[in-house]
């Protein structure tokens, strides 16, 4: 399965969220040694400014979710577009 | 299903990358207007030299796709992390 076919399921689940313009970023990280730094939350963050020099997001636009099983780690940044913003 | 599940069966697909360090970054747009503009190859540059702050990766490491269906855009980055990065 392509992401963009997990994308467009994951959309589906949540009628409400259908009609509304979101972007959704994600990070994933697979480590092979569990010494190797975390690096992922100073990242999202950076990530989170990048974004805002496009799209002017508030704090309760955002939901961030952070997802860990064994050597992987994945960050999902869930943002909902008002129809004021990303014009 | 969610992500973290997607993450690990797409690594099971190749097994060759199971045993290697990777990180994936995904940015995945649904517009609601196609007139909305479309600034996610800019973004997806400015996330690459965001993660370039806190790994040193070559070009030859990234492998880039971009999908498009409908009104959702998703840009997949895919890299490879050698032995030497992301100590």
């Amino acid at each position: 399965m392509k992401f963009l076919d997990f994308f467009r399921s994951s959309s589906k689940r949540n009628s409400s969220s259908v009609a509304k313009e979101r972007l959704q970023i994600i990070v994933a990280h697979e480590r092979r040694r569990a010494s190797s730094p975390d690096f992922l939350p100073r990242m999202q963050q950076d990530i989170l400014a990048v974004v805002r020099k496009y799209i002017p997001i508030g704090e309760d636009q955002i939901k961030l979710s952070v997802d860990r099983s064994g050597d992987c780690e994945v960050l999902e940044l869930n943002i909902a577009l008002s129809e004021t913003t990303g014009k």
